[in-house]
């Protein structure tokens, strides 16, 4: 828990700036914010999910942020509004501000005369930026990144140390990149001739709409001939792997180790589980949830929540009904066998 | 799609270097390859399967490869080949020659005095070449990368950004490193002495063919005391784990995220689907196909497809089957159990 | 298998420092380690596994260290001890020792005037050291890691290439981070507001204890807004995920590409298969072990193996099972029918 600096605000003032209802003293001054459990006196916490209401009756919070339902469940000065966890982002980011651009490029950065950077940017030590790349204004390029030629990077993005863009991929404003993402690499096309691989090259780019967010470690390929496209506000976690020619609709939320076969289309506003897998060459609606762990073989052609792992057991447990798995088919027809009987006993009383 | 510069070629050209057979106006120019739904009139588009015939039929290419089945399927300028997809993948690299090296090492490398790099290859910013490496005729090194001690790379061999090589480890030639990749770091050796783990010390290498493709962000692992051997013309895909002591035969593609345990031995010509998972010191024969999202325990010694993958379903009927998937043995005692009813009519006939 | 240097030791040396019964010639010298399989006659070998019985039969290796049973299965000079794999362990890093710090900051690297660095650290080239960072003694800090501000890392700590610790994390004494590692990237945590996602601010840190190691390109994302924990002696392979506010116990080992979702909870000692997926907020018992490729759902409360993989089978095979495995429920169903059949013989003979 980081300690977020001097100033503090009242639940007055933080109420005039995002809404919502004070109960009790709305001058209670606000310095911190914190969980239920580790909260200070000087803290405001938190309850968006009812599980957590024994912690609410502990904590040592000084100010809470409730739901309408919750407006009883304490006795501490509170801010009662609709939506309780998406206030606390807000009071979070309040307290605790993502640090702007510091300007200027490190002198051990390396930028290529044909490049074009802001000059409210801060290209960080070791980062490269080659021919014909345009960094927007308010950008952060951290340490020992590599920007690719012709590559755009829009205004208020920020990338973490490492990270890797190759040449000619675009990407939007208020994005953040994190350390080790790889955006461009080349898909895996491949042609196979007399059991050799022919590699098929990879001319399509990368597109990144705005305020997207990419995971420690994600890979995003470019496209084989045509684009793979991020549209805008979608969050993708750590160690993704994004097919080329794939297209990821807004607002969409993927969770972390999911891999996305090339050329597979997924809607907008989808919530897709952590280690999932999409198929190449399907395509899913808008809306849809794909559970954790779930391999999504065929199109899904309509919002709902799909599922698809092998829930675990006590191995000796799972070694006998793995075993039956692999003769589940048998069994069917068995049972088809035993409803088929034919009803004996009429034909055995003659 | 990028624009691939200025020149042209007319299909005649294009036939004599690949051959194949013309239909249509052989002096027909084309200036770029794309796919059929985003062609041009200036480009040449290709059918390697007959469900894009549909878009042969609206396709606004100016020039198609087909195979010889679908010589007649569209009326447009056109070469019939044996293998549409393999001519393409040369017809593209025609137009989209890869970058050379641009000879040199970029001021802010740092190559040791005892490295030894070829005239010709590109090292390129903040690179790091260490004492006894040898980096071979024709080689790109991009930026930020760091090849150890007694590294060998080969030549024409190109490592894009942030790619780390260990100590040791050698790489063939015409080999193609993805950025973020990760070539002989320690193998997962553990010994456990009472409740405490002691490193075993990992002194193998990694041994890289010729013709190797690694994708972003995959990782090497070296031998714990023999080599790890990825043979000539093996393709990985990004983010695939290779443990230690693995060997990977010729020309077999494995797509991303799949983990491969240690000393793990798989043929040469297979094909394994990405999010797959291979168990240590299994043997996998040359020619195996392995789904998506499989994992093999046990060693295979005959070629054929391979499926381990639970099929997803609406989340409801996932509850459902699941949980009977908890009680299938015994579902099958009792499947049993009515089988081996006695005949009763006859008993019960006296 | 690398060349050890020139240093050889007896095996009266060996047992003098690691114990053990030496059985044949003491005085037998002893230049390297090696497996049964490849060593020579100067190597030391091990056998730690009945199954390798017969390549002990076969070894060329000068010495082996065996346990107390296998004492009589081989004329080798050897060393007799109870646990053969950690004594090699012991003798590999006596002819293996890991290289030391090389003292001193490479004049490529950029360390920040208000960052205490100890005068035997080494800094490598293109390494940034941040403003109030501290690099403990003995630390090496390979070439293009970035380390953020106030970030502290503890005595005898080793960062290979291209790791990258955001701002304000602790790694502990002894640590090993492997190449592309990223400590400390934001969490997934993210809040609905009308369809689109706000940024909840990822306030808490990275602990991470002594003597961990962690494998390349593994992310372990910064706590929430309390800590994400990795306690003393845990081991993680590589491609590894830790979500914001995991805790994970001492001496736990985590094979490559597991996902560990936010908040969970992981005891002390256990052990975890490749591939495998933790989900969120749930705790997981000391000296619990989980097979690879398995997903666990739910807090597991007593040691044991869990296990939830889909055993593979010939792709035929499958295509029959996975659909029956589509119908269980209504299987399960059509059995409970048949066992309540009416007795039908007893009412049809009146």
């Amino acid at each position: 828990m980081t300690d977020s600096g001097s100033r503090s605000y009242s639940l007055r003032e933080i109420a005039r700036r995002f809404g919502g209802e004070i109960a009790g003293d709305p001058d209670f001054e606000v310095r911190r914010v914190a969980t239920l459990e580790n909260a200070g006196p000087d803290s405001i916490a938190f309850l968006a999910n009812a599980r957590y209401l024994p912690q609410l009756k502990a904590t040592r919070a000084g100010a809470v942020i409730v739901g309408k339902g919750d407006r009883a469940a304490t006795g501490a000065p509170r801010i009662v509004c609709a939506n309780p966890y998406v206030y606390f982002a807000r009071v979070s980011a309040l307290f605790n501000p993502a640090p702007g651009a510091r300007p200027g490029v490190h002198p051990t950065a390396v930028v290529d005369g044909a490049a074009r950077v802001a000059g409210n940017a801060e290209i960080g030590p070791c980062a490269v930026i080659e021919r014909g790349a345009e960094i927007g204004a308010g950008c952060v390029i951290g340490a020992g990144c590599s920007i690719g030629e012709d590559v755009v990077i829009g205004a208020g993005t920020r990338l973490y140390a490492n990270v890797s863009v190759y040449r000619g991929c675009v990407v939007g404003q208020r994005v953040i990149l994190h350390a080790g993402v790889v955006i461009g690499s080349d898909g895996f096309g491949l042609a196979m001739e007399e059991g050799r691989w022919i590699k098929v090259p990879q001319i399509g780019r990368v597109m990144i709409g705005d305020d997207v967010e990419i995971g420690a470690n994600t890979t995003v390929d470019r496209g084989a001939l045509d684009d793979t496209v991020i549209e805008d506000g979608v969050k993708l976690d750590n160690q993704i792997q994004v097919g080329h020619n794939v297209r990821i609709g807004a607002h969409t939320a993927i969770a972390a180790c999911t891999g996305i076969a090339g050329s597979a289309k997924i809607g907008r506003n989808c919530r897709i589980g952590g280690a999932s897998g999409i198929a190449g060459h399907i395509t899913i609606a808008d809306g849809v949830e794909i559970s954790t762990y779930t391999l999504i073989t065929k199109s899904i052609d309509r919002p709902g929540t799909y599922t698809g792992a092998y829930a675990f057991e006590p191995h000796r447990q799972w070694l006998r009904n793995a075993a039956q798995l692999r003769h589940l088919d048998e069994l069917a027809r068995r049972v088809r066998a035993l409803e088929k009987k034919p009803k004996q006993p009429k034909r055995s009383t003659p």
